[in-house]
Parts: C-alpha cells; structure tokens; sequence
C-alpha cells in the first residue's frame, strides 16, 4: 500500500488525442508506474473546455474537473501540470502560470517549445522549478532522454530526422504505388491520415518546428523555426522515385542539422538518400532520427511520429521522472537549450553548404537541350556527374536527370535561376540535395 | 572558471580499450560537459595493473595513479568510481569496495550485472549510493537510459537485439560473399573483428548475458543468463542465405525476449526475419534493439555494439547522470532489477513456445525422402507451409527447405530429433525459428 502523501499529483489540462492517450496510460498502468517510482502518480485535476463530455477512467478514483486552466495550476494538489492543448496562445499562458505557481511542467508543444522552448526553459529555472518535453517531439521516440541522458557525453556533429509522418506516408505511399502526390494526399486526408489543410505537413513546417527542438538539445544552441530553410514536397512525382532508384537512393523529407568548420547547417527539405541505408528503411508514418557524434559515432532511433498513445508514454515518461525529482532531489539547474553557453556553431544560411544534388527536368525535346543546362551549370563551376533518361514516348514532356558533384548550394541556386528562364524547360528544374551516406 | 569545490571526482579503474576511450571523452569533452551539467567532472585518480606505462591525456592536469585499486576507492577524494576491468572476480571485489566506501559505481561489465545484477543493484540502494551501466550493452546505444526514462511510462511486452557484433559481422559477410562461416571467421580473426577463442560470439554467450541485462530492465523481472536458451551461428551457411532470401527473409542471431500469458521466452539464436524489416538492414559489426510496448506501439535502436569511444560515450553519459544526482538530489531508491516488485512473468523454456520454422535438410537423394520427412512431421503435429528446393547439381548431398506453420518448439524438437536417426540425411536437420514481422 503506497502512502497518500507519498502520491505525485499530476494535474492534466488539455484531453484532446493526446490527453486522452496519457489518461488511459496513466490508469492502465498505474500499479507498475508506482513499482518502478518506489511512490504513486495521481491524476488530481483535468482541464478541457467540454471536461463533462470527456470519459475519465473510472479506476483513476476522484479527479477535480475544470473547463478553466486557472483552477488547475492554482489548485493546491497538484504538483506537476501536463499543458497538453497545443496551439501557442493558451498554451504559454498554461505554462507561465504553471510556474508562477512553482508547479513543474510537462509538455508535449513543439510550436511553443520552438518558437520559446528558450525563454520558457530561462523562466522555469529562475523558479526552481523543472521542465520535460519528450513528446514535443517524434512523440514515440524517447529522443529528448536520448540526447539529454543516453549521449550526453558526445558531441553531436549531424542529426538527421524524418520527423513528419504525413509527409513520410506521402512518399512511401508514391514509391511504392508510383501513385501521384495529389491522389495519395486526396487519399490520406479521406483515411484521416492528413489535415483537411495539409500545408503544415506537406510543406516541412511541423517538420521544421520539431527539428528547431531537437538542434537546440542536439548543438546546445538558441534556435528558432525561422533559423532553418523549408521545402515541402509538393514537387516530388512517381517520376522521381523511379529515377532514384536508378540512381540506388529514394526520397523522403529530412530534417538536417550539420555542424561544418562553417557554422550550423539547417533544413527541411526532400532529399535523396541511399537505399541501403538504415533510414531509408523507414516507411509510412514512422519517424527517425539518425545522430552522428564526434565520439560515439552514429546511433538511429525509430518509432511513432504521432498518437495518442505512443505520445501518451512519452508525456507519461517525463511525469515519472519530473515526479521522482519533485521526491527525490531537486530539478537540473542548467537549461538544455544553453545557449549563452554552448554558443559556438551559429546557424548558417544553406547556400554556402557543400552538396552533390539531384536536377530533374521536364523539357520539349529537341536538338541542344543538354549543351545549354551543361553551359549553365559550367558557368556556374558545377561539374556533372551523371545524366540519365529512363525510356519516355511523350517526347514534348520528357523527364531527364543530371546530378552535379558536390558544390556550393548558391551554385546550384543561381543554375537553377538562369535555367528556368528556358524555353525547352515545362517548368523549372527540381533541384534536390543528395544526402552523404546516413 | 568552474569552482574546484564544485567539482565532481572521478576515479578509473582499468585502463584498457574503454578505459582509455573513456578518459579521451573525458579530456577532449571537458568543457561541453561542465556546460552541460553546470559543474566539471574531474579525473582524480586511474589505476591499471600497468599504470605507468599508460598515456594519461595530459590535459586532464594532475591525477593519482596506483596499480591497486584498494587506493582509488577509498581515496578520499573520489566520489564515483568508474568499474572497466571487466570479467567477474576483481570486478565484484571492486563494486563492492567502492559500495562499502560509500561511493557510486559505473561499470561497463555485463558478465557481472548479467549473473549478480540484482544483488549488487540492492546492496548499492542499501548503501545509499547510485549505480549505473549503460555501457554494458550494446556500447553505443543508449538503451539503458531508453528503458529507465525515456519509455518508463510504457510495459515492454518484446524485446529483440543484435547484441552481437562480431557474429552479425560475420553473418553479413557469408550473407554478402557467399563465403563460409569458417573462412569469415578466420578472416575476422585476422583483422581482430573476432577473438582467437571465438566462442563466447559464435556459440552466444556474449549476446545472452546482454539480453539478460536488457530483459531484466524491461520486465522488471530478475534474469539470469541460465535462464535464456542458447544457439549459436557455427551451422549457418551460406546456402541458407540463400534459401532465406527465396523466403523474402534474411538470417541474424536474434536476441528475443517475448511475453505471452504462459510467461516470458527468452532465447539467443540465429532466426529468419523479414528482408525488409528494420532490424534486418543491422550490416557489419552494428547492435540494435526493437522494443514492442503495450502502449507505445514499436521503437528501434541502432549504433555501434563496441570500440573504445562509444563505449567511453555510455561511460561518459553514466558519470555525468551519477554526478548530477550527487550534486543535486540523492540517488533513485528502486533496483531497475526490480524482481521482488514486477514478478508476474517468469522465464519459461522456449520449447512451450509457438513459432513458424525453417528446416533445412541436406540429404542423399532417392525416392521416399520427403514422405519421410512428411510422415515424421505430420506425427508431431506439425503442418508443412512450403517446400523449396533450389538448383543443385550434387545429387549425394542436395539441400532442400521445408517451412512449417506456428507450432510449438518442443515438437519441431522432437520431429528433428526423429529425423536424425534417417540414414538419407547428410547432418542433422538445422532448425530455425522464423521470427514475426519486427
């Protein structure tokens, strides 16, 4: 029999998806939480606009129930507040109470940890109290323990992460069915798969947002979303698969922070990667992120991008061990985005990275194609590498490839820019980067 | 300027390939790590039986060296001891002087946490102190830190490892090559991938201590290598490569540790997994782990099983964990090998367990051969899934596959066991299992 005053009190404001998920963990598996903690996790209080209309687990026992957050962070039970509603408004306003109420924070907002996750991690500090994040992002992966604890002793030199699993079940659905990106988003938003408005997910934005965390963790560095260059994946076609895998590499949407003597490389942006490596593997709507440190070498980690779930244990993790603080010592006193001290690779633009890429090109066939890209590109000091066109009959909409051997992005940038103004060309080039071997 | 007071001591005892991996990350990563955790952590003292013939990263500045490790646990001003000598008997006496000395203990040392684990786990919470070991499997892949915090919310209900990485390097190479197990493992004698006695990573016994480590920790339960069933990689060839790849599968040995309502199974042996899998993209010397919980769904680790700086990263990552909590709170109170708390589910021998299988025959050819084969399995029970046979031209010694539906182990035992005394059969049937989709 575990003690009362013994219990952590957890107050959960927030019971969409992802409340609801950390609610059925917290009751399912309350017995063995209590066994590993050595104490109880009590669910104290739960917030929610429409908290009537929400099935609280019965075997939770008695839990205060508020449609306003203000009685959560205030209510003298609770220890630790799970600020699980998302958006930024609401949600920073939950946390700064939180803390003026030295109430320790869980969160699962990778907006608001991305765009503030700095200023937020100063404040908590400053009031002795402690912060967790886990599932702010690639909720089923425990990368934030990864980074924080499991490598702490390395320096990371690269991450690389397919973070956005809409995006990533676009793709693999394309290459595995050379079907269209319209018709397969058509096909994931009437499966649920994907947001009536997809711009977040097929543009790389909340992408970007949860790359801004993980480099902040990663490099010890302040960075923000508006840091790291974006493209989505709306120009990718069947066509491009078929052609990398020509080339032995697919395609998927990566995240990439690149520590060079040049400062800190950011972005979000499809990419060919090789086929036989390990993150190649990772298909539909799972995430991964691969980390190369300067000691330890490479390590990979995969799992859930999102649900309720798998982002329900990754909240329920970080209560477990924000609980076994709040018992047993007191919070860390160093913030993981340390910025003022780790400060020594500041974020470059992604022109001045060195790449080999991918140029893909529909054209009106006809004679002195080729010599005109291959004058631009040489004007441009960017040396071929390979041209290669599969078989095609419509010759007035024929698809070929060259890939240039690494150079400067701005190169590539301002080919690209002379090129488009062609008359041959049926739109501009797709320029993609070829990622080195994962 | 890091105050001297605020220091955390550390004192290194073996300075062999991780010891002298771990004072490198010590050195060369001194100053991100006293960013990182607000305080420095400080080489006070490294002992080795031949210490003085050891190059000590000058700097590290002034540390006090012995050859008897008596003087570094109980010299006053270490306040952790780093265990890397290995093997069991100065090992245990080490941990336990250092228990005795109050002080807290990482240890890279799997044979000894595999078999008394538990034990040391309690005399350590007893005597206050804490104790950590994430470099004792699996080197680089912080798995251990994945297990206590970033899933601890989850109840693991699978777990599959590469433990190995001399014998996945050798089963990559027969499966790349086509070349026999004997001349891969001469070569990687050669080039010191593997050990002049090379029993412990063929036959298994390296693997089985890791998987009891990582069984421990994810059931809750206490382990013990005697408990796992054990196989190891000397009968594979690469015909079965063959075979498998006609099966859309790939062959590694397979560390499974698999709850079901009749208990948990645990085993170490070569099995057949899916080609396209994650786990079956593992090349070379490289670990991972796939982890299935009853919550968060699948997750996967990968990274380097061994080397000096990996394996120093773990060791790295322990110390700060244990320093931070010795600077900021005391330590946690509850064994990760918590037997006496998490006990439902006791290792049961895998012979109960249910499993597809591949059985390989090698045969002198004539009529009746597969009737008796048949006969022998449809006696057990055991229902035929396929039947392949590849070209061969060595009618005396012809290799053929049988594949048969889930069935329990002890049966496709005791068939094989039957089936040995057929005097068509040129060796014993090879029995593997066929694992589920990982």
């Amino acid at each position: 029999m575990i003690a009362k005053m013994q219990q952590v009190n957890i107050g959960i404001i927030g019971l969409g998806n992802v409340g609801l998920g950390t609610l059925e963990v917290l009751a399912e598996n309350a017995g063995q939480i209590a066994l590993k903690l050595g104490f109880g996790l009590r669910v104290a209080a739960v917030c929610s606009r429409s908290v009537n209309q929400k099935k609280i687990p019965e075997t939770l026992g008695e839990v205060f129930k508020s449609s306003d957050w203000r009685e959560i962070v205030a209510h003298p039970e609770v220890d630790v507040v799970a600020e699980l509603v998302g958006g930024t408004s609401v949600a920073a306003e939950i946390i700064d109470g939180a803390i003026a109420h030295k109430k320790s924070v869980v969160t699962a907002n990778k907006e608001l940890m991305a765009s503030c996750g700095s200023e937020i991690w100063d404040r908590a500090i400053r009031a002795g109290i402690n912060l967790a994040m886990e599932a702010s992002v690639a909720g089923g992966i425990p990368i934030h323990a990864v980074l924080r604890e499991g490598i702490s002793g390395d320096r990371v030199v690269a991450l690389y992460g397919i973070l956005n699993g809409t995006s990533n079940y676009i793709l693999t659905e394309m290459e595995q069915r050379g079907a269209a990106f319209d018709e397969v988003l058509a096909e994931a938003q009437r499966l649920g798969y994907a947001e009536a408005e997809p711009s977040a997910d097929v543009d790389g934005f909340d992408a970007r947002s949860k790359l801004a965390i993980l480099a902040a963790l990663a490099f010890g560095e302040r960075i923000t979303p508006a840091d790291i260059f974006v493209e989505g994946i709306r120009r990718i076609s069947p066509l491009d698969f078929e052609y990398a895998h020509q080339l032995g590499h697919t395609i998927r949407l990566i995240c990439a922070a690149r520590q060079s003597p040049e400062g800190l490389f950011l972005s979000v942006r499809p990419a060919l990667i090789g086929s036989k490596t390990i993150i190649a593997g990772v298909q539909g709507a799972y995430n991964a992120v691969w980390v190369k440190g300067r000691f330890g070498s490479d390590t990979f980690y995969y799992g859930r991008g999102a649900g309720a779930l798998p982002t329900g244990v990754a909240v329920v993790s970080d209560l477990m061990r924000v609980a076994r603080e709040i018992r047993h010592g007191r919070p860390e006193r160093v913030s993981p985005f340390a910025h003022e001290r780790l400060g020594e690779y500041r974020p470059q633009p992604v022109t001045r990275e060195k790449c080999a890429y991918y140029l893909r090109f529909r054209v009106d066939d006809g004679p002195g194609i080729l010599a005109a890209l291959a004058g631009i590109l040489a004007e441009q000091n960017v040396s071929l590498e390979a041209v290669l066109q599969l078989p095609c009959e419509n010759k007035s909409n024929l698809p070929f490839v060259i890939t240039v051997e690494p150079t400067y992005e701005h190169a590539v940038r301002e080919a690209v820019h002379k090129m488009s103004s062609l008359d041959f060309l049926r739109e501009p080039p797709l320029a993609l980067p070829m990622e080195p071997p994962l």
